[in-house]
């Protein structure tokens, strides 16, 4: 495939000259988060909506979750939780209690405040790809690990392009930079290459306080002004089943002690780390994202806490994770209900088990954002360069994502259903009668240029005109647009007087030693 | 492309084995029409269905329709609407009245009567893609114009696969054969390859006559049966905008005359042959089928209709179609607001603008699947096998197109979110607390086989395992899968006498002459 790309590249042809027309590159929808003001897809009955409550509930009594975290053993103790070891059994009325404490709405500030995002409400937001060890493009046809350099390529990818609303964690996980400094020179690189939302990885306390430090720096903000309203995230996976972990729960006290927001998100894998019932996995999925959240509204009431679900299912034959089943639209559709009953906003993800951006990856993550979609998600993770699983990161499959994305964005703008009597155009209609065509009206000239979406990689050219182009399939399109966007690509402008402030944190920090490494 | 096809399929590998296993080549799920209870999608408010309606009311009122058909002018004069010229104009209490004798739901019983359908109500049906002029596969990896042999090819898959409820048109134009006789060829080769529901073309006279006739012998069926129940159906465009042609409407009268079933799906491309805003194009779609379905309605009060929709927007740059785009989703969805408002079964379409079976095809083909959900769709035509804006046929693109369907069947599943204590699973989540796993539990044995949906063509290896059996995108694996299945087609049984019959009838009318080539 890698060659017949590069064949296809020297070829290029008029995709390939429109590719490299200049900074500008594309024309894009402009920075606007898509408001979803559709009902949502709601399989739950009412009577099913409590029966998950309650098994969550259940769990939360009866069974318990480990905090592998003295502190917070210590505060729920004090909570009146039942403790027993790491286990930490909390009645239902202090779970809806703190649980309730939460809002469900709030804003994240970037260091570029035209950027700034709502997170809740109507609001749908879409991050990049987090994660991902290991890289592969057309260009290089393995699969490779991930590097500084690949990292800072999809970073610019996500500053690029305007339905990329947050920066969620590393795009590929830069294996090259020691770890002990490695979210030193990635937020270095995060914070100047981009201007949207930051994260931080809970893994450490060195490495959220670094990072918050970074994220005040870069927003040439004190202390006071860092606090006063969330700036960043962090995302937690809880250890299904049933546990969080040290640095993750610590990281979440911090951020949320700074004033800073937090996600959890339970990786609940019907059949391996949860119920092979859907129902079952989802309950136990709640169970371990509202312990976390009690806690933290506890220590820090009315603190920004996002709910997020990472429930799938394994595949039958090899027990591997399989996503954009029609098992996980369903749970996303049923958390989705669960987030409104409990009040908090919720995440999810555009996710594929794919291991190439062909037609297979298209159709599993256009079945994961459909059902962000109909969940009412508030934040798609991973919502542009996601293969294999989340093992792999890819900027043709990042291409190709913000391109459904866009499509998202446009097919929320209510201005395709109005109903005006100049959208119903009767007049229009008599005018042209039996035996014309609307092309040259003037109520088709008026509205020509705005009415519709314009893709920026879908080729709609019949057979012949793509043909006489090279024929270039979709993946090797989109391979070319990267190389355009990133040989045209500007950092977002950034006061040098914060720059050298940032650079020199992150030489101190190094001289320092970092973050350990023993996690 | 072609050439790393069959590279590809050289060192083939596991999936090349696993898809020449035998007879059955794939494990499908069962015929069983998805049953779709998921609330639908509504742009429109109520506002906004009172203001389509009038529009489509005042269209007809005011502006009229052409009916190019001297039987049609003479019935609709008789019921009192007026005629002026070829324009007939119904004022909407006469449409109205008419198109409430319409059923909401009917059945079609072909041959195989384990193969009826249900067309209304809650069922979602699928249909292969119809009338394509051109054919391309992965091997031929050009396109060429569709022969009997490829038709019969693309037909072997509509019988094989389980997911497709109905025979559409000719899923690709056989113009190898003489279109005087190309009907008497293809239908035999479809009744004789498929027990699933018929179609027949309104092309004149003589081939609607025939097919239908084709479908009564092929049933075993004395006139007093075939006519007792719908057994087959034509479907209809309009001559957008604004018009009926001749053998359109010649066709439906002879069908529902012998009480088989219609479609009518205007083709109203907006900002082409509808207005620019798709408020107006769906009013304007509207007013065309209405005005058929209630000349059908007058003619044979109570005959099944159903109301088609086929809206979508141009490329701005081009003019071409474009398909599976947001406004597309979007018009399906309000055309399934007015279809439940005047109690019609509804049918849409799986589409895509892109030439090649790749991810833009995938992301188009299931934002109009999506749609089809969403819009509470009933028939699906173009289900499987659509490229190009309807110009290709491919049988990869068929499969993959299958794959989507049944995970859109196991969508519809309710046992999904079942929420009994034993899909709730408190107990088998208390056997595992914090430190075991599920697979292993009775829980997850005894529903591990059935838990979750299987698929036939995506591949759920992680990238080292899918490399090892030789690294095979999507369309080269469906390919694979194609041959497969071909191989090892074994047609549904028929009577001897029967299949005599039919051949003989065949070789009747070719000898009288066929059917005339005028159209």
């Amino acid at each position: 495939m890698a060659e017949t790309a590069t064949r296809r590249k020297r070829g290029g042809g008029r995709a390939g000259a429109a590719a490299r027309r200049g900074p500008a590159v594309i024309e894009q929808m402009p920075f606007s988060p898509p408001v979803n003001r559709d009902r949502p897809v709601e399989p739950l009955t009412e009577e099913g909506i409590a029966a998950i409550h309650d098994g969550a509930m259940r769990i939360l009594e009866e069974i318990g979750i480990a905090f592998l975290n003295e502190e917070a053993l210590e505060i729920l103790r004090e909570a009146g939780c039942a403790i027993d070891g790491n286990i930490v059994r909390m009645d239902r009325d202090f779970v809806m209690e703190m649980v309730a404490r939460a809002p469900s709405q709030f804003t994240l500030t970037p260091r570029n405040p035209a950027h700034t995002i709502t997170v809740g409400g109507d609001t749908m937001l879409f991050g990049n790809v987090s994660s991902p060890p290991n890289y592969w493009d057309m260009e290089i046809g393995r699969k490779v690990p991930g590097t500084r350099e690949k990292c800072a390529d999809l970073l610019k990818l996500t500053q690029y392009f305007n339905c990329i609303h947050f920066a969620g964690g590393y795009p590929v996980e830069p294996v090259d930079i020691h770890a002990s400094v490695r979210h030193l020179d990635v937020l270095y690189d995060k914070l100047t290459l981009t201007d949207k939302v930051m994260h931080a990885y809970s893994l450490g306390k060195e490495r959220v306080e670094d990072v918050m430090e970074m994220v005040r720096i870069a927003g040439g903000l004190s202390e006071e002004e860092f606090r006063a309203t969330p700036r960043m995230y962090t995302n937690i996976n809880s250890t299904s089943p049933l546990k969080h972990d040290q640095p993750m729960i610590d990281g979440c006290l911090r951020l949320i002690r700074r004033g800073q927001a937090v996600a959890v998100t339970p990786f609940t894998l019907a059949g391996a780390m949860a119920p092979v019932t859907m129902a079952g996995a989802v309950a136990q999925s709640l169970a371990e994202a509202l312990s976390a959240i009690a806690l933290f509204q506890y220590v820090q009431p009315g603190c920004p806490c996002i709910i997020g679900t990472f429930t799938s299912n394994v595949d039958m034959k090899s027990g591997a994770p399989a996503f954009g089943t029609p098992e996980y639209m369903r749970a996303t559709q049923m958390t989705g209900q669960m987030a409104r009953y409990y009040g908090l906003p919720l995440r999810s993800s555009g996710v594929c088990a794919a291991n190439v951006p062909d037609g297979q990856a298209m159709w599993e993550t256009s079945n994961s954002l459909w059902a962000a979609v109909q969940s009412g998600t508030h934040m798609v993770y991973h919502a542009a360069g996601w293969l294999e699983g989340g093992l792999i990161a890819s900027p043709e499959k990042f291409i190709m994502d913000c391109e459904v994305l866009q499509q998202i964005q446009r097919y929320m703008q209510p201005e395709i259903w109005a109903t005006g009597p100049e959208e119903i155009a009767v007049d229009a209609i008599r005018s042209v009668g039996t035996e014309g065509h609307f092309f040259g009206i003037e109520h088709t000239q008026q509205r020509y240029s705005t009415a519709f979406y314009q893709p920026f990689l879908s080729d709609w050219r019949n057979f012949e005109g793509w043909e006489a182009a090279g024929g270039i399939w979709t993946p090797e399109r989109a391979h070319l647009l990267y190389k355009s966007i990133l040989d045209s690509f500007e950092a977002p402008p950034m006061d040098p007087a914060i720059r050298e402030e940032l650079a020199d944190f992150v030489a101190r920090r190094k001289a320092e030693g970092g973050a350990p490494t023993d996690f």
